[in-house]
């Protein structure tokens, strides 16, 4: 059988994330049948991670097997024909027999953006979090600096999900602001589950001027969950790429 | 009676654009229902521009007379309660009797957001338009600064608008972009009916090699209208900042 890579971005304001569940639509469900209409095959997608509701993605990576002789750079255009207009193809290739999307992903880069404003917001509601109350951004700046390394981020994970270990590695952390957005990139090998978000909320916590940035650090060594922020809304994240090897 | 200013912040998605009229829901009717709701009075409010149908803004300026005592600053808190998801008033202040939105606006600024890539877009559809084919981004950099000065720019208007003098002065026009993304800053004293948008089309003629740079210079010279782009979908427009006098 031949193995497919897709490249997909995604809005996820209207599915209840990446994977096929029994409550509402999803992402995977979703090409999966569009794949079907076009292969006339059952398709298993693989999906690099497992996006929550209203997560989106810019660079999702999925693979799968097919019979289908269609040409790889086909499916491309013929599912973004069959997709609704929030879901889009941007790139899709034959690769590699043992190519997996989640076991082969090296790394990969979330950005999460908060708009800090006092006053709500009209334009892109799905694409952002509001943050009232001003934020000391040079002091969240300087506290990502501690979260770069190898550490175990168990401290900014929620409960409800089983794995080996609790070690990550986050090779970059950083923030971008102008206006009132601010805008945070964070790149690692993997992340727990909301470790971003939380990640996040911690920031948030530093912004307000209700922790120092180097308390990260004792945070992190403490495994101190309590003394880290909150999960962020899911509607700021976007998976923006993930890497692998090559 | 009280003169009051509002800045608003809207997305122009689902609206008839800013003034009203019978067709549908308009921006300027939805923020006057809530003004009566909050004042028990009729009231009439001025705008600073005619946006169109879809267009966006980040800094839309209104005002309207009210004998309300209620203090200018709490016009903000009472509208934001009242008004859909999708308008938000970002300021409310009372100033000096003969101030009028419109008439005394010195200047404007809109941006534009392009996406230039060939396949669709999944994430912020209602804020770009999407480009396809490879666009010569530095050309169309070298194009602005033929745009900016007075001239009259007849060839640079829809028609269906009555206007005393076609000749307008741009102080500003420039290009950023990032990935896949071109957005335009265009600044000027006042604009034509879709001046905006056919300068941004006429970007797109000189970014697909159709027309060098140095040609816009005979376009506005010649009144070509013909020579000139297409007028652009109103999505990727925004409103960004109206300027007064101090």
């Amino acid at each position: 059988m031949r193995n497919i890579k897709l490249i997909i971005e995604y809005d996820g304001t209207n599915y209840l994330g990446w994977q096929k569940q029994n409550n509402g639509i999803t992402i995977q469900e979703t090409i999966e049948e569009a794949l079907k209409d076009i292969t006339k095959e059952k398709i298993n997608l693989i999906g690099s991670s497992r996006t929550d509701s209203g997560v989106h993605a810019k660079g999702f990576v999925a693979n799968f097997k097919t019979n289908s002789r269609i040409p790889s750079e086909r499916f491309r255009e013929a599912l973004n024909v069959k997709l609704p207009n929030d879901i889009v193809i941007l790139e899709s290739s034959e690769v590699e027999d043992d190519f997996h999307s989640r076991y082969n992903a090296k790394g990969k880069t979330y950005s999460y953006t908060i708009l800090n404003r006092d006053v709500p917001i009209a334009i892109g509601k799905d694409y952002s979090y509001q943050v009232k109350g001003k934020l000391d951004i040079e002091e969240m700046k300087k506290a990502c600096s501690y979260f770069i390394g190898t550490h175990d981020f168990v401290a900014f994970k929620s409960s409800g999900s089983s794995v080996k270990t609790t070690v990550r590695t986050i090779t970059d952390l950083h923030i971008e602001n102008y206006d009132s957005y601010i805008k945070i990139f964070v790149t690692g090998d993997g992340f727990l589950y909301n470790m971003v978000r939380i990640i996040v909320g911690t920031l948030l916590v530093v912004g307000r001027g209700k922790i120092r940035s180097s308390d990260i650090k004792s945070i992190i060594e403490n495994k101190a969950r309590d003394k880290a922020g909150i999960c962020v809304p899911s509607r700021g994240l976007v998976l923006e790429k993930v890497f692998y090897k090559n």
